[in-house]
C-alpha cells in the first residue's frame, strides 16, 4: 500500500468546495416546430452566459437523437423516450450547476411535465412561430419530405403539438436578440430567487 | 419588450464565474467483471469526494442501460454504442468540472480508448477480481443465469474481457477502503497537475 493517506496530501490548487445551494443550475427547455428557431436562441443564450462565464451546454435534439437515440425513431413512444433520455442527462448537468439549454420540438406535454418534475429547477420556453413561417424556412427541408409522404409523424404535418410554456418567444415577431433577452431575464431571476 | 437588458440586471448572488481552467474534471472509468466490486469502490471514492465538496457522479452501468440505453442488447455493437452513450455524458459532465465516475463492464477496450480520446480527461481503473470470486460473489445472480445458458454474451463466460489499465485494484486482495484510498490519490494528483 501506498504509506500516505490521501487526506494527508494538500488540497490541490484551484479546488474550491461545490455547495449546490451556491451553484444553482437550471434547465430551459426550448420546444416548438422544426425550424421555430430554437437552436438558434439557445445557442445565442449559451453565447451570453458564457460571456458571463456561467457553466452552461446546449442539448440540441438532433444532436442528442444522433448521440443518444440512434435506434428511436417518431413514433409518440419513441418521441418519449428520447425526451426522458434528454431529461436524464439535464438532470445530472443541471445539479452540478450547469444552465443546461435543451433545443427539442419536445411535442408532448405530459413527458415534458415528467421531466420537469424530476428536475425541478426548469423552465419551458415556447420557441413560436406559425407553422407556414416554419414551412418557408424549412431550414433542413424536413417539410418538404413531410409534404411529399416521405417522412411520417412529423410535428405540425401529421404530428400534434401541445404548448404550455413559461415564456414565449414569437420568432416571427421578435429577433434573436430580443428572444434571448428574454430568456437571459428568465435565467438571471431564477438564480437570484435560488 | 421589457425596458431593462438583461446587462443592467445586477450580477446574481452567488454567481462566481466558471473558469474551466480552474475546475478541472476528470473522467475515471472503473472497468471489469460482473461483481468484481466496481460500483462499490465507485460509491465509496464518491462519499470522500464530497465530503471534500467536490462535484461529483457515479454513472452506474446497470443504471445508465435503464435511463439511456433500454433497447440495447449484449452484442459487441450493443455494448460498444452503450458505452459511446456513457462516454458522451461523461464527457459533457467533466468538461464542466464534475469528477465522473463510470462504473461499468466495459470490456472492449478499443470502445474504452475511443471514448479517453474524446474525453482526454480520462483514468481507467481495472477492478481486477478472479472469475471464480466474482462468480463465488455474483451479487445479481448473473453468473449463474450465464452458466446455465439464459444469459448469453456474458463477460468473462463466453465474452471476452480486455483489459488495459492506469490503476488497478484486486478486490480480493485489497479492501474497499484501500481500493477507495488508491483512486483518491489518483484523482487529487491529476487535478493537482491540471
Amino acid at each position: 500500500m501506498h504509506p500516505l493517506a490521501y487526506e494527508e496530501l494538500p488540497v490541490p490548487a484551484g479546488v474550491e468546495p461545490f455547495r449546490p445551494e451556491e451553484h444553482p443550475g437550471l434547465t430551459v427547455w426550448f420546444t416548438g416546430l422544426s425550424s421555430a428557431g430554437k437552436t438558434t436562441i439557445a445557442t445565442e443564450v449559451r453565447r451570453r452566459l458564457l460571456r458571463l462565464r456561467m457553466r452552461t451546454e446546449v442539448l440540441d435534439g438532433d444532436s442528442l437523437r444522433k448521440h443518444l437515440s440512434s435506434d428511436l425513431g417518431f413514433s409518440k413512444q419513441d418521441r418519449d423516450t428520447n425526451i426522458r433520455r434528454i431529461g436524464f442527462v439535464a438532470n445530472l448537468l443541471s445539479r452540478n450547476g450547469v444552465i443546461v439549454l435543451v433545443a427539442a420540438i419536445s411535442p408532448y406535454q405530459e413527458v415534458r411535465e415528467e421531466v420537469r418534475s424530476k428536475i425541478g429547477r426548469f423552465a419551458e420556453v415556447y420557441v413560436n412561430a406559425p407553422l407556414q413561417v416554419c414551412e418557408r424556412r424549412d431550414v433542413k427541408g424536413l417539410y418538404k419530405k413531410a409534404r411529399r409522404g416521405e417522412l411520417r409523424h412529423f410535428t405540425g404535418i401529421d404530428d400534434p403539438y401541445e404548448p404550455a410554456p413559461d415564456l414565449e418567444c414569437q420568432t416571427h415577431l421578435e429577433s434573436v436578440s430580443e428572444c434571448a433577452d428574454k430568456v437571459m431575464r428568465l435565467i438571471l431571476s431564477s438564480r437570484m430567487q435560488k
